[in-house]
């Protein structure tokens, strides 16, 4: 019974996520993604309470995934420039294994969608990182500013360069992510 | 007749926006933007080729507007570092006069119709950007990074600071701008 819950489960996850990319988040009803995951349509009210509580689970589904890719191999006891390109590097690595989860997370972090989010939720996936810049900041490594500037410059700009859209000449091979680590570096140490 | 004209198409300027940011891209079809604008679908048609035309056209004019506001009193004359500062203040003042104006660009660039834009046509409105960053780096002032790169660090981080989905903490006062500035410009220079 759980192996095939988590089947299902695992076949709305990934039928949410690319009926959205494809059509949108008003378009895609929870019939049509029933439809999409060869599942019926109560068996998704099993799961969740309604279409907003499904794509809410998906969004922080794909943040915890994330969060775990990036903490890949996470090694505080380097220097905390190398702690931090680390993560850069693991964060890079994760666009580009799953855009799809990518461009979902995109799309709903900037719609209206995104007032559903309990930030405390999402954060404690990342504590760790904030611990380590935390310590960076102790130890008078990194400038001493909010949390949301620190991670304007040192997080945002990957999904900036990641965007095709956005950055379509940026070429994502080892040294361009170099480079541009560099300039995250910069931005944010003391 | 021509008052008339550019007061229709005002009129579905700002009915574009306002549906697709209440509603999204999909569901936005040209008879709700018509009666939003409260013009007849058939009028739309005199204007634009298609939906996707509005939306890109509706796309492009923000842009223009943007780059009208960020370049204000633009003055090449000054150290390049002031004159960079004014453009990042006139941006966060851009985005404060004109939230709906920034959430559906945001949305747009997030979106496959994204694909539809001619980056070079974009790309003109802001040439006096361009041109003072190339100054910085044949001047050893800014560093010798793509412009993709330096745009990542010295523009994007205002949308991100701007999103209050995002940041909910950034307070967009003089000071913290000015903190977050002085990041982006430790990012880019030399």
């Amino acid at each position: 019974m759980r192996v095939r819950d988590e089947l299902k489960q695992d076949a709305l996850f990934k039928a949410t996520i690319k009926l959205v990319n494809e059509i949108g988040f008003v378009a895609s009803s929870v019939s049509k993604i029933a439809r999409e995951a060869d599942v019926s349509p109560a068996t998704i009210y099993v799961y969740y309470k309604n279409k907003e509580d499904l794509l809410l689970s998906t969004y922080i589904n794909i943040k915890q995934i994330l969060s775990e890719e990036i903490l890949r191999d996470f090694d505080d006891s380097l220097p905390i420039r190398d702690t931090l390109k680390n993560l850069w590097f693991n964060m890079f690595t994760y666009i580009s294994k799953h855009p799809e989860q990518f461009q979902y997370s995109e799309q709903f972090a900037n719609s209206p969608y995104c007032s559903l989010v309990n930030k405390a939720d999402l954060d404690r996936y990342f504590e760790p990182v904030y611990r380590i810049l935390n310590k960076g900041i102790e130890q008078k490594i990194i400038k001493n500013v909010s949390m949301d500037i620190l991670a304007t410059f040192i997080f945002y700009p990957i999904v900036t360069l990641a965007n095709k859209r956005l950055c379509e000449d940026f070429q994502q091979n080892k040294d361009n992510i170099e480079t541009a680590f560099t300039l995250a570096w910069d931005a944010i140490k003391l």
